[in-house]
């Protein structure tokens, strides 16, 4: 038995709805199921503009042309996150500000946050890591007091809710100015690569459909607002085929049927290694958890590289994930902060266990055993 | 009878090998069909390098990364092309120097190009209009002569070639430092939107990989030259997903067959509208015809709209194409350059007949018959 890290799930329609984009005659970007997507985003999350983009960094490099990032701006961020997050912002010109991860998350330290708030700061990017929500109140009245936007890195939070102090409960990806989802392949909905920009504030929703556009007022044109269209702006190509999102909508349609598989088995995973000597996911209390991931925390790096390595002799994909940005070979001669423990020991530390639609349940016990048979030596 | 501008040409294979990508457990991106294309454009036009990316633009993009583009370095290219050529490098900081096209074809005036170069200048980008070669000895010579790179804007020019004044066959995208190509819906070879990166110039490559993996050495960790990969550089996700390439495979195994019907239907046209009072494409001697595209050019805007309304009129979909970009509402104020009258000419009178694999002959005699009638009044 080989057992992956991860395998892509195809719900069955995919090539079905691709052979129906190429026989509308249009399947470059912004076609029916672009439209179909974006519709189901707007209406199950409440973003005020969702618009589907080839990756979850483009829709971060979307957001950070639309808060106008210049040459010296300050952009706050757990160091704990993708390249991606930090790229995106550094494309345009920006200084990334790093903050480290809480001792029981890898997410974003909330705490830590409004100390390195500076007149050049300009934005706030939490990732919900795992697609467990930070603490989204604590945020947003930071970016409220210091007039900053938030730009939600919600790569792996479909499906996912925060609960305000006052007991609203608002879908991840529509608390901040904007935000940014992925479809990887290695997420919850899959279209290969691909990603989602979803816009809140109303003064960036014709900026970003321009952007979106290679910098054109082509959408207004198609609505026929104007008569001819041109170059307006900066912008990119950001849009993915109708084939991408042909695939997407395959995957939308199935995300109930997903979400419950994903469910039962981080649910089993958690209930059969709640015994084993090993910090487990938490979901804080205002959190949802939409089962993106499984992961654990060894005590050390030889315990986790030996961890890895005995489930590997077993034929078992399970992997590390991020190395802290501050330290990586391109950052850390910019890089003049504190030293972030969290964000250092997750990274030498942390494991993430498969997790895919198609696991069987033969295989998840064989996980389990081998995972208990390390911890028992 | 309804004929549109464009239709997606649908080979046959395309779902057969997305299902085969999805069966192969990665449809991200450098999946096999990525790299079964890839190796196929290095082989077929002698590429050193070519990486496929999410659009023409995005392969601007990279090119624009990899010759370190800066603040107020200046690019030489034509007014008369897509946004996306000037906006990959505004991006980046650069400026603009827009140059006149031919008087006799859309393609950049090679003979105005050095006049245009000063101590910023860092490269020329000349567009292969139509997929019609750019005198590419002038361009290389002068940007010798100068210290410039070469970045083909090869979106229309796949197997397309240039023959060099001592007889050298080469062809398009393979001649500059760096080349970009397009398989937008509208292209002789499609997925929806997708691109590809052509690196010549052995300078670039490694460096190409990384800005292409979103600033990771991950593609070397995966060929086990390292032990851990991490953010080393800037870069994006440029790369498209498996699904895109291998609906992109299932193109490229019919090249020859696109080619040979695309091309009659030019020759087609050629012969027809020989005798009407028209301005007709012309493909010099150091040129091949790629059958891109077929556009004639009216005499006047007037003339030029009321023929656009009289195919429309008999349900066909004929189309103007660029706006000279030094006059669009994002540049205009930027520039300080000459009249371009040839450019601002094929904005004014340029029209694109439908040309796509599916068109049938019925279709394409009433096209040219309508035509015929329109200027036999």
């Amino acid at each position: 038995m080989n057992i992956p890290f991860n395998k892509p799930h195809f719900t069955g329609n995919e090539t079905t709805y691709i052979k129906q984009a190429v026989s509308s005659q249009k399947i470059s970007g912004n076609g029916i199921f672009t439209k179909k997507c974006q519709r189901f985003f707007e209406e199950s999350y409440g973003f005020k503009k969702a618009l589907l983009t080839t990756s979850c960094t483009d829709a971060l490099e979307m957001a950070s042309i639309l808060i106008d990032i210049k040459e010296g701006d300050e952009v706050i961020m757990p160091s704990y996150t993708f390249v991606s997050t930090a790229n995106a912002f550094v494309l345009r010109g920006a200084k990334i500000i790093f903050c480290d991860s809480k001792s029981d998350h890898p997410g974003i330290d909330e705490d830590k946050i409004e100390g390195l708030v500076t007149s050049k700061t300009k934005a706030i990017v939490p990732v919900h890591y795992a697609g467990t929500a930070c603490d989204m109140y604590k945020i947003m009245s930071i970016a409220d007091k210091h007039g900053l936007y938030v730009i939600e890195d919600a790569a792996q939070a479909i499906e996912s809710y925060y609960t305000f102090p006052n007991g609203e409960k608002k879908a991840l990806g529509s608390i901040g100015h904007l935000a940014a989802f992925s479809f990887h392949e290695t997420k919850n909905i899959i279209c290969g690569e691909g990603g989602l920009l979803a816009v809140n504030d109303d003064q960036f929703i014709e900026r970003a459909e321009i952007i979106w556009e290679k910098g054109t007022n082509r959408s207004a044109f198609f609505r026929g607002e104007i008569d001819k269209y041109g170059w307006v702006d900066i912008g990119s190509s950001f849009l993915p085929s109708d084939i991408n999102a042909a695939f997407l909508w395959a995957q939308l349609e199935n995300l109930t049927k997903i979400q419950q598989k994903r469910i039962s088995i981080w649910n089993k995973y958690h209930d059969d290694l709640k015994n084993v000597n090993l910090q487990l996911q938490k979901t804080p209390e205002y959190a949802t958890n939409n089962a993106h991931m499984f992961f654990v925390v060894c005590k050390n790096g030889k315990e986790r590289k030996e961890l890895i390595k005995h489930l590997s002799t077993d034929s078992i994909g399970a992997v590390f994930h991020y190395l802290s940005l501050h330290k990586s070979p391109y950052y850390a001669n910019k890089y003049n902060g504190k030293e972030l423990e969290n964000s250092d020991h997750y990274s030498d530390c942390l494991v993430r266990l498969p997790l895919f639609f198609d696991l069987t349940l033969l295989e998840q016990e064989s996980i389990v055993s081998s995972i208990q048979t390390f911890f028992s030596k």
